[in-house]
């Protein structure tokens, strides 16, 4: 494959994580050469030992781009030393947090005529060399982050390599990347660990009432403490002032549930105690009704058939072949599971003005529909 | 098909929305008589037409069993005059809070005897009785509430009702089951909205960078606000103690965040401001381990194997059958999209020690991988 990044030299990754070492490995199956370096040996050689590079070695020719894939708390610094010890390299680094990187380096008088920041949006649930895949950028989202010294070349580099690994790059400073994931990403993980935090009491027979909903708000909630003490430290600014004015909701929606609660019988609720919960909710249909959905663009309303699957080996796949017989794209799939019970449910979302066609062929075809 | 509830006479039908028409056509489909009775006439017509049973006449023989789906808000009410009208009937309901209708049917002096109260644990993205569909309730778990005074055939009734429909029956007390609802369904709700609520006014660049986690936590804010004010009112006092425990959780979210703001560099920050963010997500870690996952008990911690899948109809289908060629059990499938790429990743669950053999069987039959 031609590489932008491959026609000017030895590309350095510092830090053989997930990241570094998937970095490395996009690369090198593209024909670029990669030296890798890690403060730990062991990531080192798992790195190498996935294909992520060679290690490096002092004979080596000066890196052209150097990628920074540390823990975003020791991230200013390395990009620091790496600026320093290779003075004809564009750095880059990949942390989740962008703006404090940015200030420690002004503060401590790096070059940021070469220091372009990185934010790949992409990850895996699991972490270190060994889970690194080629692959992992495909598609997703890469920010760069302009120093605001950066020279046009250092961003073009930095384009380049998202470029290559097969990712979209999309150029903000690092208050506006900053702000944006606090809401796109760092609030949902603070609400879905919130929301999850609730449970640890909660008695056995309750959580066995829970269904999709729970587990969709929750799933984040499994995220690695360690990691996300870092991303939200390096972004608290942005987050809290989120979080605060989440938190101005809570109180209003805590305080018409106070007023309701207080009420002796529905006939007593004062209206405007429900008209404020009812404007929470409605303010939520706006704000994710906004979301882009899987074609980019606002999200469309899906119609959905929902299905029962039995709970046994390629089911599924019968029942999405003849989705596919029935000449009909699948836009989303979300499977619905039972506890305890030998069946569950597929619910198919489907293009508007899609779904009876399919719910005719599936019935046709023998499925139990839900919805 | 045989029916518990068919042995003993006509089942009334009081509100004929999604869960009534559904309750009346899964009675139907099974051989059971059933009368139909909603305040609007058109309601009416469609749940007939839908075959959910046939609309009530005076000369009717008296019911056995009256099934009250109607509002949260007028539920007590209904239910109370339904008691009132049919003298030898047992009378349930299906709405998703119970001691507010309880307290209510208490305090009219209703004969609590005959009423036992239901929560049906399921739904439809669709309302209204065009929606219903005799499997709404299959594998789902059904709440069945005693009024305390309730006889043992009044339960065994209500129990057979929900046996007769394909859900699994729970007993629980009014209060149980509105503490557990707070806090597996109705808290999570009100933190879907209140995350989608801050995405008002997020520019549309930084909307660009949502990925599957944002999406997860804030699915449910597409809910109803007249529904979820309604159940929200319903359980009020519940959902505010949740709520209140939630924000003082917040809040040591939000000044931990301060105090690292305030910081200069990370040299600055204190230690037990750090430690408060990693609880945080640690006690969320503890919590959504207690979730019950697909075969019911404590969740498992799948291993994810991630395909990159082309966006063209039945490719995902002939993955899953490649899954299921592979002899391994598909727990869990998860979709991510990626904005305006013509190529989607499939993130496929297994049991731990399954993952290896799956990825080497997929990469053998051409499938590319990313986790």
């Amino acid at each position: 494959m031609s590489s932008a990044v491959a026609t000017r030299g030895p590309v350095r990754v510092v830090g053989t994580g997930l990241l570094g070492a998937s970095v490395g490995l996009g690369l090198a199956t593209r024909g670029v050469d990669v030296v890798l370096h890690d403060p730990s040996r062991t990531a080192l050689a798992l790195a190498r030992d996935v294909g992520a590079g060679r290690p490096a070695h002092p004979d080596d020719d000066p890196p052209t781009l150097v990628v920074v894939a540390a823990p975003p708390d020791v991230t200013a610094q390395v990009v620091r030393d790496e600026l320093a010890a290779h003075p004809g390299a564009v750095v880059t680094d990949v942390a989740s947090v962008k703006g404090v990187v940015l200030d420690e380096l002004r503060a401590w008088g790096a070059d940021l005529t070469r220091f372009v920041g990185s934010h790949p949006m992409a990850g895996r649930e699991r972490s270190g060399p060994s889970a690194a895949v080629p692959d992992l950028f495909v598609g997703r989202p890469w920010v760069v982050v302009g120093s605001g010294e950066s020279t046009p070349e250092a961003v073009l580099a930095v384009r380049a390599l998202a470029v290559d690994l097969g990712a979209v790059p999309v150029t903000m400073d690092a208050v506006s990347h900053d702000a944006a994931v606090a809401v796109v990403s760092h609030v949902p993980q603070v609400a879905a660990s919130l929301v999850a935090a609730r449970l640890r009491t909660t008695p056995p027979e309750a959580l066995g009432l829970a269904g999709q909903g729970l587990r969709d708000v929750t799933r984040l909630a499994a995220s690695d403490p360690a990691l996300w003490t870092s991303i939200l430290a390096g972004n608290a600014g942005a987050v809290r002032d989120v979080l605060r004015a989440l938190r101005g909701d809570l109180d209003t929606v805590i305080d018409a549930l106070d007023q309701i609660d207080a009420a002796v019988t529905w006939d007593d609720i004062e209206l405007g105690a429900l008209a404020t919960v009812a404007q929470v909710i409605a303010d939520g249909n706006t704000g994710v009704a906004r979301v882009p959905g899987k074609h980019g663009g606002a999200q469309r309303t899906y119609e959905v058939v929902t299905v029962l699957v039995p709970d046994s080996p390629g089911e599924l796949a019968r029942l999405l072949t003849d989705v596919g017989h029935a000449g009909v794209n699948l836009e989303d799939l979300q499977l619905e599971h039972s506890a305890g019970r030998p069946v569950g449910m597929a619910a198919i979302s489907v293009l508007p003005g899609r779904s009876e066609h399919l719910e005719a062929e599936l019935t046709a075809r023998g499925w139990r529909l839900v919805s």
